[in-house]
């Protein structure tokens, strides 16, 4: 373990009217989120956004100077709807052309030079200055703009933008989690929960109804970063529940 | 119609260390986002955050100046980590206290005095001049501080308490769209799709690939309020899509 903790954080800039009309679920923010919380990276806000060049050049600006990694996903396609990367340059003040490596990619992909349209030809544009991030499903590059890395929407493409380029990042203490579950209802473990969480100030402890199998369970999350303290809070907790008559039993999370 | 047309904003705002730690996958955004779509409330932004008390008032308060209606889910419960209540009052400056209806409401489901715990009376408190919003669900309220909502988390509390409240929300046009979908990729596509999107620039076009049944697809989804106007661009947009020898075929979206 290093000697001094250190937080490293983030945030993912989810950019399509698509999401915010209902039309898709999206689908890249809890897997980014896992993802980088493996690496020791905490997503700290996501934000959904429209294609509005005003709107994702100041949030991109807001938030790069925010948060350690800035992770966006969408507007990086061939169509009109796809500003993402003019906005990128917009909000670096730099200037966007073709990026030479993207197009050399993208001609061997392509093979036939009339299916390298000129619409294709966009997706080779990247904001000058920017490290191209591959794509291992459909070719067509992200970019790393700093701190700032552009994926595009689709849920396989941005995972294998991610894949591809998650060695980039500098993670802090990967933060470690245990589930208790247990029968009783929040409102009667409520008191001991808090009382918990007042003794152990460097844990966070969260508490998450649900129904399973038509019965009310709830899951007592433990998120640190020293396993050995995680480990003595949920025993502790354990005991509290089972002295209360409940059932607790400990989960892999 | 009416004779002049009015857009009606809103933001969606989701509280909870479970969604950025990607624990759980919100499931609240595009429920919200679709609903109020169809009474013509326009979803701009959605935001996720963490239960952090600075963190919660700044973004209400930012979001509430912005959007004509703001939409809060989670953190509402009987648990320390229960702060949203707390962080809407201090975002609107005022107090926050037991809420006598809503400890009648509760009172009268725990029947047994027992069982209405310290913790569960906190879910009665609401902040000063809120207005409560029926939980048809697990009855403790969600409620009303002028134009903000704050809604329980779990979905389907969340989805019964919109449902008791909508008819409080005056919507603008109802977002209209249709979907027209077709077999040609995006990069052949994009040229004409573009000039259409100038020539109707009321109407919203974009563009989202996809893979049905192994095979790629792309939805080109036009949105605006005018129905007689989305007609004649998918009309249009079919029409080219043919020439180009591709299928086009229009859903219901």
């Amino acid at each position: 373990m290093p000697e001094t903790s250190k937080t490293v954080t983030a945030a993912i800039l989810v950019i399509g009217n698509e999401i915010l009309s209902g039309r898709t679920k999206d689908a890249n923010i809890q897997y980014l989120a896992t993802e980088l919380g493996k690496l020791g990276v905490r997503v700290m806000e996501c934000r959904v956004i429209p294609d509005i060049e005003a709107t994702v050049v100041a949030t991109v600006n807001e938030l790069r100077a925010k948060f350690d990694y800035v992770f966006t996903t969408g507007g990086i396609g061939p169509t009109h709807d796809d500003i993402t990367a003019d906005c990128i340059a917009k909000a670096f003040g730099v200037g966007i052309s073709e990026h030479p490596d993207a197009v050399e990619r993208m001609t061997r992909h392509y093979g036939n030079p009339a299916l390298f349209t000129p619409a294709r030809r966009r997706m080779a544009r990247v904001p000058h200055g920017g490290i191209l991030v591959d794509n291992p499903i459909s070719v067509a590059p992200g970019f790393q703009m700093e701190n700032v890395f552009t994926f595009a929407g689709i849920p396989s493409v941005a995972q294998g933008m991610f894949q591809s380029m998650k060695h980039r990042l500098v993670g802090g203490d990967p933060v470690l989690s245990r589930t208790v579950r247990t029968n009783l209802p929040e409102g009667i473990i409520a008191e001991p929960l808090g009382a918990l969480q007042k003794r152990y100030e460097d844990i966070d402890i969260g508490s998450y109804p649900a129904f399973r199998n038509g019965k009310p369970s709830v899951s007592l999350v433990l998120r640190g970063t020293d396993d050995a303290r995680l480990a003595t809070a949920a025993g502790e907790l354990i005991r509290t529940i089972k002295e209360m008559n409940g059932e607790a039993e400990e989960f892999a999370s």
